[in-house]
């Protein structure tokens, strides 16, 4: 199989490109080649050492000779995790519509090309995002949510969706659509999420340094592991096409709970001096957007063997094995 | 106001330029300019004699220079009703990508630079579809149903919707999107409608003609005159932005009837020859995608001045009003 990942310097490609290096059967056929695309290729890259299939191509998704180069031979799975973050493209409208809405079209018109022209349809895993909800209010959020974004990245996600679902619809991609909630966690450099307060929570307790988290103790959120996350990317690229609904989407499970549950996890885990130096001044902003987060009733994806973090000590068991040491 | 409408020389369009030309103030202050804007338009334009404000200027939306050209001058108003309808876009899908969604995208950030260089955000009607539905279930349709189109038309429709929430939640243009339903009676030629035949019955019965229906008498469908249309157009025009939803987006109310019940009402308005020749032979494409529309509840369009035809009788009333007289 000839995989791409794009986005494949950032957190979540990153850690699909090393779980697909470690487990190359993991699609279910192995994969022969895998194209780790990025605007900013990891070149000396320690995590990707002694992997044979993987190779990276930087390049500009934006720019219709790099994907012409990245899509010259066919490609069997493509995994579509690029994206400018919400807060920048809110800072920066431009770049986010040129990434997020219309450099996404144009790849996915390219891609859908290959079925077009009667080669095999290629399978596209994209990254959609719970940002597609807007702020949600304080009712069980199910699978027939209308989501009513108040981010641009949240509805140039959204808009991609649909086109997917359209382009899946006529045959020329076998798309399956992933709403991801908030992947913890993030390295601290690679902001530009609203929801980077998340991850912070997690880095600051480790280095036992203090924070100002932007939520109150009692900001609920939806968190997900990178583990989780990598599986059920790679779980999404597996199913079967006959089983799925005609949208291509799913919003995955999640693990919903409060920062304070998060809070209180780590210093059980860790000791309870990682987390004194922890202050909560809530950002009113901030937490409608990120900290209001309702209960999430997922059965579908669910159904189709889609994975949550079950509780606070399993997302922390997994998020710590990730992270350096403490001192 | 300088006001521009997209296919003008459309059903839609036509009857919209016709309206604002005698009704001078309609949109609540005197349109000083009417730029009528489609690829083919009508020169030799009766319907139009003595606007003095009325002026043909023919295009194509999809390229760039015509676009500057249209919106050299800063523009109060804009109507955009210019699109490929439905089965035709599933004929020729480069054509319904490039007009419907590539070409809407460039239209609608084209606008929104007016309103970020520092002048007045243009009020924007978009005329969207309730093909942005897809198949609909037999139970009450509501404004919070959740759409999932089933062709490309009603995908490009719904993603432009988003669009133009996200534009106006920054303040860059000031759109209202109207979904609406079958317009009748629309010329017989300007057909790629798939639902076509909810305008030929008006037309075959007033010309007295035999009609092959695709759809059985059973058949449910959302119906609207051009007059009513006209009507909620110039309506979403006037509407104050701060008792809009962040949506900018209404359902309009429909007439729901059955082809069963236009038909006997036309045979009550003109005589029973006139359906004589009438038979119904059920397309189970037409039929599934066209036929079977359940009740709709659209409490917030009516509460927000929109309107539907009360009843069959007196859309038929309506719709004879602007055809030809029978032979």
């Amino acid at each position: 199989m000839r995989v791409v990942i794009t986005g494949a310097s950032g957190f979540v490609g990153h850690g699909l490109a090393k779980f697909l290096c470690s487990h190359p059967d993991a699609l279910g056929k192995p994969v022969s080649k895998l194209v780790l695309a990025d605007l900013t290729p990891r070149d000396a890259d320690q995590g990707l050492q002694g992997c044979e299939s993987g190779e990276w191509h930087g390049g500009d998704l934006t720019d219709a000779a790099y994907l012409d180069s990245l899509l010259r031979e066919p490609v069997d799975c493509f995994f579509h995790l690029a994206s400018v973050p919400g807060s920048a493209a809110e800072r920066k409208p431009e770049l986010g519509w040129s990434v997020n809405l219309s450099g996404s079209m144009a790849l996915m018109e390219r891609l859908a090309r290959q079925g077009r022209e009667g080669g095999r349809p290629p399978r596209v895993v994209f990254a959609s995002s719970i940002a597609v909800y807007g702020v949600l209010g304080p009712g069980v959020v199910n699978e027939d949510c209308v989501p009513r974004p108040t981010i641009s990245y949240g509805a140039h996600k959204l808009m991609t969706e649909i086109l997917l679902a359209d382009l899946s619809r006529r045959g020329e991609i076998d798309a399956r659509c992933l709403r991801l909630p908030g992947i913890v966690a993030r390295p601290v450099s690679a902001s530009g999420h609203g929801s980077a307060f998340m991850s912070l929570l997690f880095h600051k307790a480790v280095a036992r340094e203090g924070y100002v988290c932007p939520v109150s103790l009692d900001a609920t959120a939806w968190w997900m592991s990178l583990t989780t996350c990598v599986a059920n990317l790679v779980w999404a690229a597996r199913l079967d096409p006959a089983t799925m609904p005609s949208s291509r989407l799913w919003q995955l499970p999640v693990l919903h709970a409060s920062v304070g549950d998060i809070v209180a996890t780590l210093a059980d885990h860790l000791d309870p001096e990682s987390i004194s130096g922890f202050r909560f001044v809530p950002d009113v902003a901030v937490e409608s957007l990120f900290g209001q987060f309702p209960v999430l009733s997922a059965p579908g994806a669910m159904a189709a063997g889609f994975i949550s973090d079950p509780d606070p000590s399993a997302l922390v068991t997994q998020v710590l094995k990730g992270l350096p040491s403490p001192r």
